[in-house]
């Protein structure tokens, strides 16, 4: 009995906890409309950034550098470059195509009370290269479990959390004074916000449909689909 | 009062359930070890899967392709691609650092009884370039969300994760017949384990300390360190 229970405190959550977070990988979504203009409380804050700081690494690395942005004119200056991303995508596209893109919101910079940048120190020595040497790339990688580990928790705390890609890094780069050698992997707006929307904007306003799981699974191969409908094995 | 649950549906987590998702996050593991014989239910991976290609894209790309591998043959040459890899890294090493990399245990491919192997398409014309016309890399990144989402439902069903990057891709993208295009962005073992370690390997095999928050943390810009003492603003 004692070791039962010892299992269960090493291994297992309740059905209520698998749940929640099965609840929180459903439910975010990615914020560009919609944040409040109160500040994250900082225990919060902090919640969220030891929460990345949990992510796995290569090597134990721990690459990620979060620069937390409130400063308005910094803010702004992003805006710009954001702005300037922008105008120049939306000479690629034409017709239709063009026209939805004009009108889809895709960012919130101006109106999330922070943002945070998230960076990779690739010429860190931690870790001492494991892991590296046949893929370098997997550093910037696990500064990527770090945004996800960080953005599930947001759901979590009722904290909107919007990617925007459509930036140009050396601008960014030069503005909050990143290394050359630092990559540049995500720039985030974070904030509360009123709610979340049910489906992604992306869907919602038809700019893309969402794939069927079948379509992305493969057995053995990359050339052999996946047999879902065998049932169980 | 209505307003109030239906607030409550739209965006709050019960602190039950904010706890489970900081649970998942604590206790996720990169398991080396441990896996045991019998396979995954196959409920269980499509719960898994599914959580996967929850995760955000950009443009709503989707552009994660998942290889499920069970055939003993296929990862027994995974093995030997690994074991090429590893002995190469090793030479790199000397001294009290070369003992510690020999003794260290670094996958379980032959152990876990199934593997995914994580590929990005980064030639799918899904999601209309939106995100990605000044960073393309946001695909990859894409896919390791869709990673770190897996990781953490998993540990909530007891299933233990393991990312193998020391291999050569080539190596990997030829045996599993992925196109030149695409990208490996990860192998991982996959299985049921009897528990989780409470650290990392790598902490408690003393490969690297755990970095403080306050090392990764900057305010404004990359060069100046985040208030941490300063309490609540």
């Amino acid at each position: 009995m004692v070791e039962s229970v010892v299992s269960q405190m090493d291994n297992g959550f309740t059905a209520a906890e698998k749940d929640a977070v099965y609840r929180a990988i459903r439910e975010r979504r990615d914020v560009r409309a919609g944040y409040l203009p109160q500040p994250l409380e900082e225990a919060t804050l902090q919640r969220l950034l030891a929460a990345a700081h949990h992510a796995p690494s290569v090597g134990f690395m721990q690459p990620w550098r979060f620069i937390v942005v409130r400063d308005l004119a910094i803010r702004s200056s992003v805006h710009d470059i954001f702005a300037r991303a922008r105008a120049a995508a939306a000479q690629t596209y034409s017709g239709e195509r063009a026209d939805l893109y004009a009108q889809l919101k895709l960012e919130a910079l101006l109106e999330a009370p922070q943002h945070l940048c998230v960076v990779c120190d690739r010429t860190s020595e931690r870790g001492h290269r494991l892991g590296r040497n046949t893929m370098l790339e997997t550093s910037d990688y696990s500064v990527v479990c770090a945004i996800q580990n960080l953005w599930l928790a947001a759901r979590a705390e009722g904290v909107g959390v919007g990617w925007v890609s459509i930036l140009d890094p050396p601008a960014v780069k030069q503005l909050l004074r990143i290394p050359p050698a630092a990559e540049m992997v995500a720039y985030l707006c974070l904030g509360y916000v009123e709610k979340f929307a049910e489906a992604p904007d992306l869907l919602r306003y038809g700019w893309e449909e969402r794939a069927g799981l079948a379509s992305v699974v493969r057995a053995e191969t990359y050339d052999q689909s996946y047999p879902f409908d065998r049932g169980s094995r």
